[in-house]
């Protein structure tokens, strides 16, 4: 098989990292035990390894084709989708009430990585459903509610998210769709947007777009957009399909990866679309949608280190190459110290990757269940950090995949490439990873950095832990210590910096650190709890080779803008 | 124009960081003063930018094409190879006794990054002629120097490496491909051989093969590797092209990239070969021609971070997005301080790349005209270093580049992906860059450590300079001497260490150190010697945001085996 779900791992990190058992406490939750956990994730490891993992180099192949205004997926993604939606996985998060499964996001993220570390480009088409269900849940009129809910969570419709355009990427704000009121309440809506995932295909009976775009006469920048629900099929009373809309396809772009997933140019024209929450209230409602995409994607990162860790340690069991400089060696490379040293980068990398994740989703879970606006705040700091950190490990991992594997390392045909070519947008779309790192210096430190200080504290506890439990060398806990003095420092730097272009200047080298910081506590915590050696052998692994990356970050940090303007370019 | 080549930048390094002219002293180069070079460069420069530039994104769409034993190259490829061969850049650094120029190696490095920076894969064609005129010179017969060299240096014929055999790569020793003695005195050459770059194409009327291989009853492992030259064509008395040698290209590898370049599988079916060296002895003749290519391949990388930082350049003064945060801003990204640190840091790296390769090539140069055995280790030195961290480099600049060009940067018709995807394979060929650094731990530092105490020296009169030119901020050249420091201490923990596995599980960390340090070394030195404030700059920013990364390394490089093999992969 070429990939196996990492299940006992995942139930791992659920009991001991996220102490997922909290969640029975609230009565929507009260039968999620361990046991019924693990019955859903092994049906959702049985779904990727066996039926969707074989896709993944076809549509790497056969890319989706555009035939004047419909996209032809690759072969096999249509069965692979049916069997995914029958499954009831897009709408596992979403509402009872509409026929969602009401799973939490932690255990919705596990299937997620699983779903993407078999075929990152078909998963991708669920998660963008996914961030629109929930934006319509949160936002949307009760009569859009029923006619989209119950078609986006079964997945006989699939959704997507309309922002950016040809000048307004990472600036939004300056986006120019229109979107006019006619008599019968509904909009025109006409643009032209480009980027869009999953924009047209033919894997669901009709695609609902929601469309940022601008009312006439509204301020400018970000706080004039308004949110529109625009389908290709106008819904019919029957609950047959109804008119076609006047949107079309103008384009699939040619991408360096990600290729069996269609990135659309789309064009609106008087395309008739239903608002979504307030007028000029648009970035809130797709705020909602953006916090679990981001997560989404950040799962997205993990998904594809999993996969390149999986095959690189296969790999390097099975290629004999040189001499072993160990007793009982296998003769097999992984006997090499170089390359064992690359698997467990690639595999710590995962596993921090994969706390942070699931931390975030947990702290979603609990802010949403509970409206603590502690949780709040902490779901919110992480975010950022779990979308660049997960991602950019997704990148390294992947990356050090090729180096492990040599010259197969560079032909196609091993899969290896792929997982590089394709991971490398999860650090680019949803926000650039140098967008989020701006976003965790600006505002989510406008709480003063309370949710900072807290995640801090955590690490004393955590440190606590390990000093008590004693299983740890002592000059390793030391390490974690200073590493969070320093962490300390950098916060409070940022939070002393008026300026906030100084501050941005160090923005992504200080969400840098605060994750590496965050792998090691999460190693060390998980090691810990659940008293489990390897764990603790890998933490030591992370403090000794790779936290040390977390002081040149925070150096990097800390300097401000200084040598950055009056260096020329 | 989509390259421009930075004869400037290397003008002003051949002078201030290579002291060019030291190389009038001996009679060979007694006429190569700057103006000459500048002569030169601007020749290569011209035909780089103009001819050859424009092609790069031709070879990566358009394949070449086995068409039964052959193979032909994209469109436009013939035409600019023969300008390259006309213009003397194939045979710049042979011998003019048989018809090169005789340049040194640090002026045909800086035209072969040209030549990469226009077209990697078509630029790997002549870099492989020259390895191949390299080993002739010093190890063939007269009969097959008189025979091959003139139509190797013209670039009529071109040449290859074959070292890889399906089990036999990092393990060359491992090599099954064998030679047997004709009545003639020609060997008869069997076996199959991979990854062999330009092993078959449509650019020059004769392929000539070096193939290791080994003779009967031979010892195992690399001492009993003989090499042999086996030509596509067997040469004529009449200088016409003669009987077709019986070797066959059997496939053309599908990889991620670096598509304008066939890398082939080549069977010899007793094909014809003659011996090049001594019997058993292929390995000093393949070292003296992978040393030379080593240095090759580490321009290549160079290539790619300039193509990659020019390209970046050019779009971030472009695009226009969101509000500049400084006074007089223009409104294009380059204002946004995390844009403008992710383009200084690719400034900064590909300058520092620069200056190794070139320090690097001077020392060979100098090594080889004088025969000074300080020299001569001063390069066996250096080019791991430069091999391995000038590749990393190229990997990391073309990284940023992405980011720097947002969703972009992920479309392959920006000709962004290709310089990402093309590069990689630098960090892997001609010894992946775990095997250079195990390299460097082991054979280069068996004559106790001279040669790099040597360098360490070179820092220390560095840091000398810059403390009486009193022009760099004090607190810097602190962190540089502290830099300094750490270096020395984990080169005599290197020395130390008797266990060769214990050096080898620092082996990678210990050399991006060394690169990383001897990066600042080489910016403050060409600052202080120009009297160059832009440069001094720069190098203030490196030291600020990207020396700090060696401690991380060296902290890492000096642990040891004990967290590898005790943690499980």
């Amino acid at each position: 098989m070429d990939y196996c779900a990492p299940v006992d791992e995942m139930l791992l990190q659920l009991e001991y990292l996220c102490n997922v058992k909290q969640l029975q406490k609230f009565n929507k939750y009260e039968n999620l035990d361990l046991c019924t956990i693990k019955t859903i994730l092994d049906e959702a490891a049985k779904l990727s390894s066996k039926t969707i993992a074989p896709l993944n180099r076809v549509g790497d192949k056969i890319h989706p084709r555009k035939e004047t205004d419909q996209v032809l997926c690759p072969p096999g993604f249509i069965e692979a989708y049916e069997q995914i939606s029958l499954g009831g996985w897009v709408g596992m998060s979403a509402s009872q009430d509409y026929g969602g499964m009401d799973l939490p996001l932690v255990i919705g993220s596990c299937v997620n990585e699983m779903l993407g570390s078999a075929c990152l480009s078909l998963a991708l088409n669920p998660l963008m459903t996914q961030g629109q269900i929930e934006a319509l849940q949160s936002h949307a009129s009760e009569e859009l509610k029923n006619c989209y809910l119950p078609n986006l969570i079964s997945g006989r419709w699939s959704g997507t998210m309309n922002l950016t355009e040809e000048n307004a990427g990472s600036d939004v704000g300056a986006l120019t769709t229109s979107a006019v009121l006619k008599d019968d309440g509904t909009y025109e809506i006409s643009g032209q947007k480009i980027y869009i995932s999953w924009g047209e295909h033919n894997l669901t009976e009709n695609i609902c777009h929601l469309v940022l775009a601008r009312l006439p006469g509204s301020q400018k920048g970000t706080r004039g957009i308004s949110l529109f629900l625009v389908p290709k099929y106008l819904p019919s009373l029957n609950d047959k399909i109804g008119k076609r809309n006047s949107l079309i396809v103008t384009a699939i772009e040619e991408k360096m990866g990600l290729h069996g997933s269609p990135t659309a140019v789309m064009e609106y024209n008087k395309a008739k679309g239903w608002l979504v929450g307030k007028p000029n209230d648009g970035m809130s409602a797709m705020f909602t949608m953006m916090n679990n995409a981001r997560l989404g994607v950040a799962v997205q990162g993990l998904s594809q280190a999993e996969r390149a860790l999986q095959k690189a340690v296969v790999h390097s069991k099975d290629r004999k190459q040189g001499r072993s400089q160990i007793e009982n060696g296998t003769g097999a490379i992984i006997d090499h110290a170089d390359v064992r040293k690359n698997l467990l980068s690639m595999k710590a990398l995962t596993s921090v990757s994969r706390s942070l994740c699931l931390d975030t989703a947990m702290s979603i879970d609990l802010a949403k269940i509970s409206g603590c606006p502690i949780q709040m705040n902490r779901a919110a700091f992480l975010i950022p950090i779990a979308k660049a950190f997960s991602t950019e490990n997704g990148c390294r991992v992947a990356d050090i995949g090729i180096q492990v594997h040599g010259g197969l390392g560079f032909i196609e045909s091993s899969g290896v490439p792929q997982l590089y070519r394709d991971v490398r947008i999860t650090a680019i779309y949803e926000g650039t990873n140098g967008i989020q790192a701006m976003d965790l210096v600006n505002r989510k430190l406008s709480d003063g950095g309370a949710a900072g200080f807290a995640l801090v504290q955590e690490l004393i506890d955590t440190e606590q832990i390990c000093r008590h439990a004693g299983t740890m060398k002592e000059g390793s806990i030391e390490e974690f210590h200073n590493a969070r003095l320093h962490l300390l420092n950098g916060l409070n730097w940022m939070l002393n910096t008026q300026n906030i272009n100084e501050r941005y200047a160090g923005a992504t080298q200080f969400l840098k650190a605060f994750g590496l910081i965050l792998g090691a506590h999460y190693l060390l915590k998980v090691a810990a709890k659940s008293q489990n050696l390897e764990k603790l052998e890998l933490a030591q692994f992370y403090i000794d080779h790779i936290l040390p990356e977390s002081f040149a970050a925070l150096k990097s940090a800390c300097r401000g803008t200084k040598s950055i303007y009056r260096t020329k370019v």
